[in-house]
């Protein structure tokens, strides 16, 4: 699972909860298959089926069932399962993956808020995974704001957004340092305005993308 | 995780399957209790709640559910759970524990039944397991011999044990080759010979693990 030349294109939204990331990704979606353009829409952690079982597996318990250290090596299995299973044959057929939180978001989660865990989790990733996205679009906004959208949102699931505001707030410098960290990859997007402006944005970095992919 | 000095000594069984492993692992056990010595027996994969989920997980399904590498994942996932749940609390109770298979099952079976990934097995073992074990009694027998034993025993798991005759002889010159790279904790024991003869040599090298733990 090297950085293949994939015809394809590998995206992933991130950022806090409740930024607007499924909101967006749905949109985004609807925008290109419209445009005649063939895409996935997939999640993590999940994916795949065997995914999807992990993902049960961790969330069903209670918050201390698996250790950090277990929680990230679960997370891994299922990501190396979604790639081989979901992403990486899309990409193989030139799709577009839009994939609702990714890696980042596990060196972000998992490598905060249960421990510093950062380096285990990028050694895992670059062991197991070693793939990054082509386009990671960062949903930014204060995370009082965020809390405050996604406690008005229906069905959510509890292990994985019960983090208070300190940590959101941990996590909203983490993410904006990851963007600085890789910015090939990243786009940081201001998530603090009406969803069609955000939209616009999503759509003018993707098609960026889109258009370097197709000269390369 | 690393090697701290625990009071407790931490033995793992090896070897082919039908070699006689779990038989021995019991009667340690029923002679260590008899003397007196608190002792665990478990086994791998699994050996705590979150290990045996796992283990179900990776079971239930049919052969080609899981690649390899993400098999290795879950597998390291049940062993660190095993480890922090199980063994590890045993240890700095001072007991002896039992261990029916471990790392080195996992880096013959994963290592060389599904590709060469010997590498990432050990790999990945370094980064979230560490310990190995005080002793490891490598039971050996030839394949054919222990082939039939196995067949002649109720209630197998399919997955594990449909392994032909020729990976089973890999496996054998694995094991040795394992303890000749780790002669410190492999002893190796023939199978081949009546039970309690078998368990007179298991006894003997546990007796002067327990001896030389006692003096360090
Ligand atoms: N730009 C926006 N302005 C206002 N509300 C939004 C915006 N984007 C999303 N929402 C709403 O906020 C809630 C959280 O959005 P969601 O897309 O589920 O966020 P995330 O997936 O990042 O947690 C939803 O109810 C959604 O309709
Ligand atoms: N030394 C021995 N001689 C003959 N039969 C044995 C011996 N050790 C074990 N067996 C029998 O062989 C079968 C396999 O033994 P078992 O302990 O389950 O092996 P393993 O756990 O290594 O697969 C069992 O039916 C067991 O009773
Ligand atoms: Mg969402
Ligand atoms: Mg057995």
């Amino acid at each position: 699972m090297t950085q293949n030349a994939n015809p394809g294109l590998f995206l992933t939204f991130e950022g806090i909860d409740g930024s607007g990331k499924s909101t967006q990704c749905r949109l985004l979606r609807d925008t290109l298959q419209t445009a005649g353009r063939e895409c996935v829409l997939t999640r993590e952690p999940g994916g795949s089926p065997g995914a999807e079982e992990i993902r049960r597996m961790v969330l069903e318990g209670d918050p201390d069932k698996w250790s950090a250290e277990t929680e990230i090596l679960l997370f891994t299995a299922a990501r190396r399962d979604h790639m081989e299973r979901t992403i990486l044959p899309a990409l193989d057929q030139g799709k577009v993956i839009i994939c609702d939180r990714f890696a980042d978001s596990t060196r972000m989660y998992q490598g905060l808020s249960r421990g510093d865990l950062r380096a285990t989790v990028d050694q895992l990733h670059n062991l197991m995974i070693g793939r990054e996205p082509d386009l990671t679009l960062l949903i930014d906004m204060d995370p009082t704001k965020g809390l405050a959208r996604a406690k008005g949102r229906q069905g959510s699931e509890e292990r994985f957004e019960d983090f208070g505001l300190p940590l959101q707030q941990q996590m909203r410098a983490g993410f904006l340092a990851l963007a600085q960290d890789f910015p090939d990859r990243f786009r940081v997007i201001d998530g603090d305005r009406p969803i069609d402006t955000v939209a616009a944005d999503v759509q003018a970095h993707v098609q960026n993308a889109l258009a370097s992919k197709a000269a390369s």
